[in-house]
């Protein structure tokens, strides 16, 4: 399965619970579009998160993390890792 | 010891091969500074990498880029995980 990194932008002061609270909204409803959210990291004080998944397209990324009420600022497929 | 992702932009067309000697040009170097950089992810379409890692602080990963000839664009401690 294709892996995808996404980003949002403008979540300064996210919280350890925020962050657990919205990677939970993301998994519970997941497997509707085959995703599976795998990592996710967060800087409160720039307010930018990374979410690491795997899933068959940026758009079902995005369409998870719109239904858990936190739209990614941009979905980049990312085909090579080390 | 606390982490950071890095964000490199303008990588487009980076291939697998280029990735992984990247990433072990920071590997061959990287204790000079208490750093281990722990998985990078690639987009070549959009040119953007991304690298997680352990450091003593962000000064630190950068250091180790520019020595391996990567500087990174945007260097993020990340605090929170999941």
């Amino acid at each position: 399965m294709p892996e995808f990194m996404d980003v949002h932008h403008n979540m300064k002061g996210i919280t350890a619970d925020q962050l657990h609270e919205a990677h939970q909204a993301d998994l519970a409803i997941e497997r509707d579009e085959q995703v599976h959210f795998k990592q996710a990291w967060a800087d409160p004080e720039s307010g930018v998160v990374y979410c690491l998944s795997e899933a068959p397209s940026a758009e079902a990324v995005q369409r998870i993390h719109e239904r858990a009420g936190h739209k990614a600022d941009e979905v980049h497929p990312v085909p090579l890792s080390v």
